[in-house]
């Protein structure tokens, strides 16, 4: 009878006018009924990345992405920035490394944000750099860097800015054109709250002057032959996941009807009311900058770290994401993107706190929930010390 | 109050039981849970594609399996024969290009099979090309290879085999370790039922030894990380389309509870039985060997042939596929793969003739559904002049 709520920085929770969409009976996607919900599902999420350009569709995870944007800017042998400050940071690293690039790797500590100034250095260092490769929001560390200031100081030089925003997208300010990002890519399992299997990626004029003059190591990913298509009514080159672009119709009514804008402080709110939960409990956030769309979270000393998560889900149905790589045990995240809402966040805090209770962590069963409570009741943006 | 029937080679309809299994909330991935699921599917899919090596599940549609099976195992400015009967196996050219391959173009006019001993006569000629692509069933043509005879001389080769199944696997008889296939692919949305968004690619032991000695122009289809994590309960390198394979594993059990065998044969029948029904109407078949999955048919002389499937649509939900390329307006195509059973086969069949009549065609109604049906009801294998 336990019920389960997923709580993971993606997969996310689905809604379920997008599941029902995804049990209907299967249609053709060559079709002017396809043509029209595949031009509608790009101009909604145009809104969505807060971009005036182009937006590909790809039948792949995010990763699929990232190598669509670096294996159709970057010939071999060219020289790309990286701002590794986590886990999905390299793989930037590692698509540069597979496809015969220059890496020129900027390594910051886990939970660290990048520095724009060092951004600033590099480029200047590096004027024979093609791309700088960033993360809107890592997932593996829970922080949000300052892209806004990243763009600002890439803006002006030769190179393209690429994004991870595979996570970021739709949950976590992202002015794609304001800020100067030339591709931006975002996956279907978070803030889009679909099943995987799509990645997106919006791509700046830029960009496309770049793409014409560069042979590309593609041919699945060649944004090219998708651009060709989304004239005369938009179609794609290969046979695309089209139930699950159908499901994003719904989704994308949603956010519509919310706004944007309306959506990145509501997972504002979201964010700071567990961190008020989890500051009551005496925990600490691992990211300097946190992230609107997860949380992170040091386990405390004493505290099994692989245990904590999987009793929360014995005990609760509450699925909460570990650590990766050498934070193993030594974090836990939350999700707070899609439809996880002020419910689904009070009910995890007291779940983290009675498990916490049970190990024999000095908590007062009660005080996540209200410290939350109080910043969700709060009616003006509340502060809290992070 | 049309009620909708799809009759295309893909997207297919999907059972109910894998819709539902669409609808249910999403869960996370990395969890053993999945694990096991994952087993099951990966063990299920051997037996369907006759093999006992390992088979790597992609997120991407058909195409994208087809160029893993390429940039693998053929480096940059090596040779490959390509058997071209069709727009399908010119996609293997087109990647070849696309990765800097030598490409020796078989081209074989649309609607031959390919002839063995022209494989014979090429693996001779090139001794040093190190693939030979083709495709199992061509679905543009309605076409099946003879991939038995194709396998028997490409074996004892230094070549390895590559093979398109992307429409045929599920359906058509293919006996991959038998017939020495290295490489096959097959998509998600043909014979196994599902929407688009996976594709399968079952990999011999001499294909492995090959990836080994190959730098891949790969990431997201880098086969060898697919391979990495198979082992120790599989996973998969990127986050996979984890709802499609939940929806698998419920087609899988009706596949294997008639058996792959059993499967091929009823295809054949509902093939045969098209057949019968096409030759009633004074139609011909397209194909000079006929795929049991697809039935490609001549549109006759004085009949608007972009016409003729959209009114069949119009007037009865029937949906089939019309010609691609050249073959606009010249043929249309009939599925008989996946849940299309022999009702749908009489439905269709009814409705062609029905609307040819209408267009003034000289046809007898009813003769269609008559002459498949007495195929459908012998008892024993069924004669056709085909």
């Amino acid at each position: 009878m336990l019920k389960r709520r997923l709580m993971t920085p993606g997969p996310t929770q689905v809604p379920e006018e997008a599941r029902l969409a995804m049990a209907r009976q299967v249609t053709h996607h060559r079709t002017p009924e396809f043509k029209r919900l595949f031009a509608e599902v790009l101009e909604g999420l145009k809104e969505v990345f807060q971009t005036t350009h182009d937006v590909i569709a790809l039948t792949s995870s995010g990763s699929g992405g990232m190598e669509a944007a670096l294996a159709n800017t970057v010939p071999r042998g060219d020289k790309i920035i990286v701002l590794e400050a986590g886990r999905f940071a390299e793989r930037w690293t590692d698509i540069g490394h597979a496809f015969g690039l220059e890496v020129i790797r900027h390594e910051v500590p886990w939970g660290k944000a990048v520095d724009p100034g060092d951004v600033a250095r590099l480029t200047s260092e590096h004027p024979d750099a093609v791309a700088v490769c960033s993360t809107l929001q890592e997932t593996s560390t829970g922080v949000v860097h300052d892209l806004a200031a990243i763009g600002e100081v890439v803006g002006p030089t030769d190179a393209l800015l690429l994004v991870d925003a595979i996570s970021g997208g739709g949950v976590v300010e992202c002015r794609t054109d304001d800020w100067n990002i030339d591709l931006l890519v975002v996956g279907s399992q978070k803030a889009l709250m679909l099943p995987p299997g799509l990645a997106f990626v919006a791509v700046s004029d830029a960009a496309w002057q770049r793409i014409k003059a560069v042979e590309p190591q593609a041919f699945y990913f060649n944004l090219s032959t998708y651009r060709k298509k989304l004239d005369g009514g938009p179609d794609t080159p290969f046979t695309p996941a089209h139930t699950l672009l159908a499901a994003l119709a719904e989704n994308l009514k949603q956010i519509h009807a919310e706004g944007i804008e309306a959506i990145w402080r509501r997972a504002r709110r979201l964010a700071r009311a567990t961190h008020a939960g989890i500051e009551a409990m005496g925990l600490e956030l691992f990211a300097e900058r946190p992230a609107d769309g997860v949380t992170a979270v040091r386990v405390p000393e004493g505290i099994d770290g692989l245990a904590l998560p999987k009793r929360i889900e014995q005990r609760f149905g509450v699925k909460l994401a570990g650590g990766q790589a050498h934070l193993k045990g030594q974090i836990f995240r939350i999700a707070h993107m899609g439809i996880i809402d002020e419910l689904d966040i009070i009910g995890t805090l007291f779940a983290i706190e009675a498990v916490l209770y049970e190990m024999g962590y000095q908590v007062h069963p009660g005080e996540a929930a209200a410290a939350a409570s109080r910043v969700l009741a709060a009616a003006e943006e509340p502060v809290v010390a992070t």
